[in-house]
Order: C-alpha cells, then sequence, then structure tokens
C-alpha cells in the first residue's frame, strides 16, 4: 500500500545522510554516509518484514519471500550521489520501490541499491550493475583506486565491517524483470505537464581519459619557444572537442567534468594534465563518428605535448523491453508519455539479462546533480503507485 | 675558507631532506620536511661557531658576531622548493653564504634563509624577505593558507615546536648590505661560456587569482544552450590570455600553473574553476599593458559564466646596488658578465631596504622547478669564492 506522506518524509530522511549545507547531499559509493544510508533502509525493511543481504560489490537487496520460489522481480536504483548532489537522483527510486512492494505476491520481489552508480568517487560508474551483470570482472571492480589511492576492495571492507549483521549472498542470479523508478533530470515531462515517462531507451555514451604531458619549467625564465605546457595544450584540446561536438540541434552532450593538472603550483609550467570525457548521443552512428575523432583531435591540438587517449568505458545507444512499457502504459493511472533517457541508469546494464524498464517523473527545471535538484510530492506519489501497480501484476 | 668539496657534499646532504625518488626535492615551506633542513644548517653554524636564531615568521639566521656592534651583512637565500623542485635553486644561495663566512669579521655576518620564497604552498611567495623587509604585514601573512587550509600561523607552530631550541627573536631590523648568491635559471651564463653572473636587477612580475563561475548540470542530460561550463569557459580565457601575451621577441612570460576544477567529477558540468596567473616582463611600461589588460581579457573570453580577476601581487622591474656591482666586478677571480634575472628573487624586497646584490652561477640547460636541475661543482665554487670575497670586503 503505497503511503505518499511516508515517501516523502523517508526522502527528506534519506538526504539526512551526508547532507550538505546548501541542502544537497554528498553521499559518496561506499563511504561510512552510505553504510548509515543503508543502515537505515534495512530498519525500514524490517519494519515491513522484509530480509536484507548483501553481495561481493556491495549492492544491497531488501527482500520479500513470495508464495513460490522463482526468480525475483527486482526493483530498484542507487543511493550513492554526486559531490554537489541532490536527494532525488537514485535515493527516490529506491524508497518509491520500498512503497511499491506486494504483501504476499506470488513471485519474491527485491529493492536494491546498486553500487556506485554516479562513477565519481570510482571512475567508470554501474560498478554494482555492470558487475552484477557480468558485463565487468568483478577483480578488475575491486581494483578501482578513488582519487586517495584507496580500492574498491579497501572501500567495500570497510562498508561491511560498519554492517556486520548484513548477510554477504553470492554475486548475481536469475532474475524475472526489472524496473527502475527514477527522476528524469531534463524537462520534457515538466514541459509537457505529464507526471510519469515511460522510457523508451537509453542514449549511448563513451567516456575518455586523457593525458596530456609537457615539461616542468620556471614561469619566470623558460622561454616560450621551449616550453610544453600541458595546461595550454589542454585548454587548446578543450577548446577543439568542444568545436568538434557543436551541435545545431542541440542532442549531443559533451563535458570535461574532471581536470587535474600536475604540479599545479602558481610559478611552475604544467608538466601534465589529466582530464576526462563524457560523451553521448541517442544514435549510434553520430556517438560513432564523434568518439572515434576525439583522439585525433586531441592530439592535433596539444602539439609539442604528447597526449594519450584511452577509452574507458563503450554503451552504444539500447531499448527497452516493450511488454514491460506496455504493460506499465496500460497500468498507469495517471497520464504517461514515452521519452528517452538522456542520462545513463544501471538498467542499461540488466536489459540485457532480464526485460527491463524505467519509469521517470518530473524533476523542477532539469535541475540535477545540484544541491538544487527539486521533485513535486504528488509526482513522487504517482511514480510509487505506477510502480506499485507494476510491482503487483509482474509478481502475481 | 671556502672549501668546495664540503660546499658539494652539503648540497647533496641537504637534498636528502625532501628527496624525490626521481633525484628531485619536495620540501614545502613550513614543513616538517624543511625544518629537518634548518635543523641540519643549524648543526653546520654551531660547528662554525655561529649562533641560530629565527623570527616570527620562521626566517632562519645563522649569526657570526662582529668585532663592533653594527648592522649585520646578510647573505643567503631560501630552502623550500616546488614540488617537483630541483637541489640547487635556493639551497645553493645559503650553502655558498655558509662557506663564505669571514671568521673574525669587523662587522656581523648572518646567513638567512627566507620563509616560503617559492609561493606554492602558500601564494604568494618571498613571504618571508617581504615581511621582514615590512612589505607585506605580519596579520595578513599569518592568515594565509595552503590548499589544506592550514593557515602560515599554524605551519609556523609546527616549525617552531619541531625547533624548540632555536630562539625567536624580533622580526626586522637594520641591515648593511644583502647579498644573494643563486643559480641562473636560464642560459645565459652557459651559452656565454661565462662562470659569474652580477645580477643587474630583476624583471617586473604581476600574479592574478582567477575564479570562473558557472553551473553545475548532469553531464547526460544538460543541453549544451543551457549550459554555463566553467571549464570550456576557462579554457577559452587561457587561450586568449596565451594570445594576449603573444611575443615574437619571446621576452613576455606568461604561466597559468595552477588550475583547479569544482566539483571535479566525471559526469558533472564544471560549476567553477580557479586558476593562477604569474606574468613577467622586465620593462615596466609593457608589464603595466599586459597586466592592466588580464581582467577583460578573461571577462570577455568566459560568457556567460561569470568572472572573477584578482591582482595578487605586483612587483615592478628592479635595479640592484650599482656600488655593490662594481665591488663584486672586482673582487672577481673569476670571469664575470652582468646579466638580468628572469625569476624573481627574495633580493626583491630586501632592495628598497639596503644595498642588495645577487651573484648567479649557471644553470645545466636552463632547467629548474624540475627534478633534472643540475649545475657544475666548479661554478658551486666559483659562486662560493666571490660570495666569501665580498663578505670578507663588506664586513671589514
Amino acid at each position: 500500500m503505497v503511503e505518499g506522506e511516508r515517501l516523502w518524509l523517508r526522502l527528506q530522511q534519506l538526504a539526512r545522510h551526508g547532507a550538505r549545507a546548501d541542502g544537497g547531499v554528498d553521499r559518496p559509493a561506499l563511504s561510512a554516509t552510505e553504510a548509515e544510508a543503508k543502515r537505515t533502509l534495512i530498519a525500514w525493511a524490517a519494519e515491513a518484514g522484509m530480509s536484507a543481504r548483501t553481495d561481493p560489490l556491495g549492492n544491497l537487496f531488501l527482500r520479500r519471500e513470495g508464495r513460490e520460489n522463482l526468480p525475483p522481480l527486482l526493483i530498484g536504483s542507487h543511493i550513492d550521489s554526486q559531490p554537489t548532489g541532490g536527494r532525488y537522483d537514485g535515493a527516490y527510486g529506491v524508497l518509491a520501490a520500498l512503497e511499491a512492494v506486494p504483501d504476499a505476491p506470488r513471485r519474491p520481489v527485491e529493492i536494491v541499491a546498486w553500487t556506485n552508480e554516479e562513477g565519481s568517487r570510482f571512475a567508470p560508474g554501474m560498478m554494482g550493475s555492470a558487475g552484477f551483470a557480468g558485463a565487468r570482472a568483478t577483480g578488475e571492480i575491486l581494483a578501482c583506486r578513488d582519487a586517495d589511492g584507496i580500492t574498491v576492495e579497501q572501500a567495500l571492507a570497510q562498508t561491511f565491517a560498519a554492517l556486520p549483521e548484513l548477510p554477504v549472498g553470492p554475486l548475481g542470479g536469475a532474475v524475472h524483470a526489472y524496473l527502475e523508478p527514477h527522476i528524469e533530470q531534463g524537462v520534457v515531462l515538466e514541459q509537457a505537464g505529464i507526471p510519469l515517462g515511460i522510457v523508451t531507451g537509453l542514449q549511448g555514451k563513451r567516456t575518455f581519459a586523457v593525458t596530456i604531458t609537457g615539461e616542468a619549467a620556471h614561469a619566470g625564465t623558460a622561454p616560450r619557444a621551449t616550453r610544453r605546457d600541458a595546461l595550454l595544450a589542454a585548454a587548446r584540446a578543450a577548446t577543439a572537442l568542444d568545436a568538434l561536438t557543436a551541435d545545431p540541434a542541440d542532442i549531443t552532450r559533451f563535458t570535461i567534468g574532471r581536470f587535474t593538472v600536475s604540479p599545479n603550483a602558481p610559478s611552475v609550467v604544467p608538466e601534465r594534465v589529466q582530464f576526462s570525457i563524457d560523451l553521448r548521443h541517442p544514435d549510434e552512428a553520430v556517438l560513432r563518428r564523434l568518439g572515434d575523432a576525439v583522439a585525433a583531435t586531441i592530439a592535433a591540438a596539444t602539439q609539442p605535448c604528447a597526449a594519450n587517449t584511452e577509452e574507458l568505458s563503450t554503451a552504444w545507444p539500447s531499448l527497452f523491453d516493450a511488454r514491460l512499457r506496455a504493460d506499465l502504459a496500460r497500468l498507469a493511472t495517471d497520464p504517461t508519455m514515452p521519452l528517452l533517457s538522456m542520462a545513463g541508469h544501471d538498467a542499461r546494464f540488466l536489459a540485457p539479462l532480464c526485460p527491463t524498464a524505467m519509469i521517470f517523473i518530473p524533476c523542477l527545471g532539469g535541475i540535477t546533480h545540484h544541491p538544487a535538484e527539486s521533485i513535486m510530492p504528488e509526482h513522487a506519489l504517482a511514480g510509487a503507485r505506477l510502480t506499485a501497480a507494476a510491482a503487483q501484476f509482474w509478481s502475481s
């Protein structure tokens, strides 16, 4: 039974874990803060008579047993955030799912909170769902390091230690279907005045790690003619990539989000710059053409420095399950519309594994990954109602 | 009595404090490493019968008493380094001075190691000499913070605690004359094949702190048309400043050495970039024109982001004392030539206080602020010999 006031209260309660002074949330994957948030979720699930377990990648599962021993219906999202994140990205999907669990389903229903969806602490993101689905090897995931040099394996050990009563089950397993409720992170629903989006699929995404290597030199003495200034080279590369990805239709998404300079001292010509590239487009042909031009664009712009461009992840555009989408459209008692997801989601990695769908609710002004991220209580309720109807239908 | 082998050995011994695996030195101002290096210097001075004291800014003085109670002759440089620094920048001047102290001078002779010349930990640099000379207020200096938020006052307390036997005397005082031996950090002496430079003066330098403020947004959803991407704006600013300061004669020095991005996450459009500007020229009119154009150049390049440009320090070109320079040319037993310093030095702040001069020795390939920084033992000895002759002459 969906209770809108409880859902809204819990959204605000969960946001206390990692609360920023500006009203936003900073809850890094596998941090002590995230472990506290998991403890809160586990307690709420226990009130509803559900059991909790984790897996070797720290994904959290809250399980309602079914009357029959069948592969579970999985519903959820993630609870990690960007460093300057909001209250609803990820958290909404997990808490809407918690409202949507049937009392005595034929098929087991599990709520999931995937590890490190955001990719801010450990790059790339969607680590938990990718590992669960077998798209990334566990050993490779465990060896990833954050900016402080801490590995996923070390951070997982801290999370497990913080939740000693939580059993660790095996990784992966059969899944009947996966549903992910999420805020839209765009303005399509808001501009259409429609409270529910049934997501048709995900735009494609390619990410790159770039290293520009020049030479450190004295800011007061080294002549310009002999300098190999990695910062100025990287600035030219950023501007050239911005030109490469210019798009009058404004569909291409190009972002340099991380950019670090070494040695980063005011009177030393920078020796090295490392930066990230995030490139997205819903059309595979366009994404292929632009992504394939990235390395050469950087190499041409960064002379006389050396440039190394490595593709970190490649996700071509994907479509969600047609039958589940039709079910959602039929089950909804509020207005719905189909729309494409511009952001990536854990659903990307579940889609090859089992029938997968997503529900979007509007997000004010499309503002997200920002402390000002906001949603309306009535939209939160509408999304939870459709999630509950789908959970009832697919688990019966 | 100058001993070349002892000088060379001590240069290598001092480089152990903060030694990098690549042969360079990382010895931040007011760090535990620098305090250890000071302990070593104090011990060497004690062997020669000299006393040690510090002042409220952490400047270290090693004193040979004079036969008469007169203002001291001051000789020295600094022992802090850049994060990717070499063995000789600064350290050479202090250790050459230690070889050059007369046994029984009429006038006291003091060796000085100034605090935070490099400005890498606390910006701007030459903090100790500026405070000694009264060019910067002590309270303002003590409140400066490093990248970790530690104030100069806190770092000083740690240095004082690490050297409890070192008395703290008053700040400043009358000085008879100041001499600073240093590596050239350029290629003029090397290309001329001359072991000693008598420095005519310092090129001018203006430094700026720039903040570009945009808005954080989701890399996958925020349309380009609505973005205010602080990283792309800063890249355009860097390129525009590079164009502003382009100079066919290659005399202008323009460097963006520090550049930090916030929140610095791969899938978040950057909200804020902060960067440093270091601008130098020996001609005051040119330095005035270029520096005055910096803020407008940045503002024009960073639309639709907001830009704030603050001038941190302004040092116009300065000339050293003509009589001291003539004395040095006459006292030298090795070949000398006059030359301009392209780097800034603590001598800049002593010059308005007392007759001031500098001696340069060659530095291989002009490489400096880099682990590969290197000098020749015979040049080190020649510089120490001229320093000793001058110390004898000016203290008698």
